[in-house]
């Protein structure tokens, strides 16, 4: 572990020069929220020793400058929703905010573009979109909370990247700064480029470790007119997920494909109270948004999927309508019913790996003493799965020791179908030593070489991803 | 410039003793072959000093390895149809021949994607995906001739860059050989991941400067059955452009359009000796492809194109039969019914500022004495201008300081634009100053720095992209 200074009170007197005395926070009261993400264990919380809020790029800029200086490390925070310590300042230092950075700058409905700030909320991008009748197709669960700059350091994934991609996916170019406190822009407003090393790719997932993203110009794209959601009910999960491949096949090109297991429908039913979820007693949920441009188009793919499914073997198959969708919103709240304490994973195998690894999961787990069995729902269209696993009244040392044992075993499994550690959520401080111990040694070596040229100080997000 | 130490024939010793010595070449007649790839100028050719064949990426690494030892630089050399010097060893030392590796390793339709050699032809790929009711979606235009680790390289775009993006969104992993000689995988069949750095992105498009590819996992989609080609025949070429924004925003979702000036029109026609060409004399053409899964959908789609070409003010609008595409095919060919010599450029900038660069293309274009007004053909669906300019009986140094202030101009036009030098040929030697000219110098030494870090020796490709 390298050595880093604790913030002093010279470089504080400099970062109040650089961004106003207002904007540097040193209150022990006030740094106390910034200690965590949605990490819920407090062993795992750091205060940070200074928060930043810098108004600007040349801002942003000036304070990796000092963190260089003084030997101090600097952590972003973007909207705190990491899943994945993320936002936790593990080695101390700074954290730096983004909030006042919150600017939609252009809107450009001819150029189908969007020219934002990093801390503006994902939602509000999708709903100035939406407004003009375009889409902003980056739609992580946490759309409400989160802020684009996040979305774009952890390549955030969500419900529609089935057909639109994940959040690399939506972006044209980026302004960041890099860890020596330069601003540099990635990237270009265009749909080919063959001119240098793509670097906006590189800097997007990086989860902050590689540069501050300050500014991102985003694809948008025609938003279809016409829009189903069909539930199919299963029995039986390899019926459920054997009608993927199906539908990606017929070219049907579905907007989402949800999977949510029977322990999944009971509990959310009930976390929603809606009396009368379909099949509520033992249907495995399948949930399939279709949009079109045309009410035809949409006609003859409604139809199609409908005779797929019953072909895959689907006891039922509805309209899904808000209570469905609300159901799946809250399956990460819906646990709180059963456990005060869970954790969610992100694992993410080949799409036509899934309905295997979804049974090798329930047949691992079923082999470990967990209170409750282990739940699963899933981005089935792009094999992302999430594990959850609850604690409900396990020791603490039960609790750690039996899911550290129940991990090495999944991901074993997963990298063995050609899968990795984390699909949407990121690596973070959390899954570190995971990253470590399952990605091949010449692969994480030239991840290492590319931060060490880039940050030789290792000031930016520092223990973070794996170690530098 | 670096100082390399020539081929030695103690490294000649051990190249022999690591590939067979029936794999590396030093017979001057048979190397002279490699001295260029469709680069005309002789002044541009370097014979390499040896050129070597390895049949695997165990090969391919002690290869690397010895150059490293020797201090010898190493050019691979895919298809050799780089139009920007790309297989040219400009710093001498050996070149890299990847035909050995030429096979197809599998072929998953379950699992929609394909497993292929670096040296397997992209024309092979494309077949044996069709035959079985599949597409791959990469397809320059040299698809014929080229080999697919060329593709990965250059990050090449073609025809269907419109509906499908270009060869990097046709990717899922890369196996790679890197610049010290490790044989490394990169990315994975995953349609979602936050799972460290995008590297597999970074190596694509990096032109063979930070890693030789030599195997890659290949996306494929279902087919789709039905087709139209739509010709629309324009008397203007801002109303040609027009059209473009229209077909975009209203989700046609077309796989490509196609723009030919009217000097290409005649000239195509001529070469490939249709008669008959529709509206020869002053016809601009516009070719746009709609592929769909229903008929009724491809019905409603070439309604709305009609209708939409009509209200952009086309003059006609026509199916484009197999000979309108014979003439697109022969743009290039037909050059050279006019002029032995002549130049290909490819600038891109962003869609919707494709009509406005053009006017000032060819405005720029008329200021200089080129003895045949500059040409273009463009992908315009994607912004890529193919701008031709022809030598015909100009000196050697008229046309130099001709082509260099005319460039410098049309560039500066195009950055200004958000456009980048080049949308799908590259950089190479070819445009080496002018990348170093026109990229911002933040952005520039990001990519150096990942050169150096990855490459300490410069062993890899050295005089290529950028001055590393």
């Amino acid at each position: 572990m390298q050595a880093y200074n604790k913030v002093s009170e010279a470089m504080l007197e400099e970062l109040r020069a650089a961004v106003g005395a207002e904007n540097v926070i040193t209150d022990l009261e006030k740094l106390d929220q910034y200690k965590t993400d949605e990490e819920y264990d407090p062993r795992r919380f750091r205060v940070p020793e200074a928060v930043v809020r810098p108004a600007n790029p040349q801002e942003v800029a000036a304070v990796v400058k000092l963190c260089n200086k003084y030997m101090t490390p600097v952590t972003v925070r973007s909207g705190g929703t990491s899943l994945a310590d993320g936002a936790i300042a593990v080695c101390g230092g700074i954290v730096l905010l983004m909030e006042r950075m919150n600017k939609i700058i252009e809107m450009n409905t001819e150029g189908m573009y969007m020219v934002v700030e990093a801390g503006v909320r994902t939602v509000d991008i999708q709903k100035l979109a939406n407004e003009a009748g375009y889409l902003y197709a980056g739609d992580p669960c946490s759309a409400e909370s989160c802020l684009i700059g996040g979305n774009l350091a952890t390549n955030a994934g969500g419900n529609k990247a089935v057909r639109y991609g994940v959040t690399r996916n939506q972006v044209y170019g980026l302004e960041m700064v890099t860890p020596t406190g330069e601003i540099v822009e990635v990237g270009a407003r265009l749909k080919k480029c063959s001119t240098g090393y793509c670097m906006e790719q590189l800097v997007m997932g990086s989860e902050g470790t590689l540069g501050i993203i300050t500014k991102a110009t985003l694809k948008l794209q025609p938003l279809p007119p016409y829009r189903f959601d069909l539930l199919a009910v299963f029995d039986d999960p390899m019926k459920a997920l054997d009608v993927v491949p199906r539908i990606m096949q017929a070219g049907l090109n579905p907007t989402s494909m949800e999977y949510m297991d029977n322990s999944y429908v009971r509990a959310t039913a009930d976390f929603i109270e809606f009396k009368g979820a379909p099949h509520y007693e033992d249907g495995i949920y399948v949930i399939i948004t279709v949009e079109t441009f045309t009410e035809d188009e949409l006609d003859s793919k409604m139809e199609q999927l409908n005779d797929l499914c019953e072909e895959a073997g689907a006891v039922d198959v509805l309209e899904a309508d808000d209570r469905i969708w609300a159901m799946r919103r809250n399956c990460q709240e819906s646990i709180s019913l059963v456990s005060k304490v869970s954790l969610t994973d992100d694992v993410v195998v080949p799409v036509d790996k899934i309905a295997t690894t979804i049974k090798e999961i329930m047949h691992i787990g079923s082999k470990y003493p967990f209170p409750i069995p282990v739940k699963i729902n899933a981005h089935i269209g792009d094999g992302n799965l999430h594990i959850v696993l609850c604690k409900c009244d396990m020791s603490d040392e039960e609790w750690e020791s039996t899911v550290h044992a129940f991990h090495e075993e999944v991901y074993a499994y997963a990298y063995a179908q050609g899968g990795r550690l984390a699909g949407e959520h990121g690596i973070g401080a959390k899954k570190l030593n995971y990253m470590e111990e399952f990605t091949p040694a010449g692969e994480l070596e030239l991840m290492r070489k590319i931060k060490r040229a880039w940050d030789p100080n290792n000031i930016l997000n520092p223990g973070k991803v794996f170690n530098a």
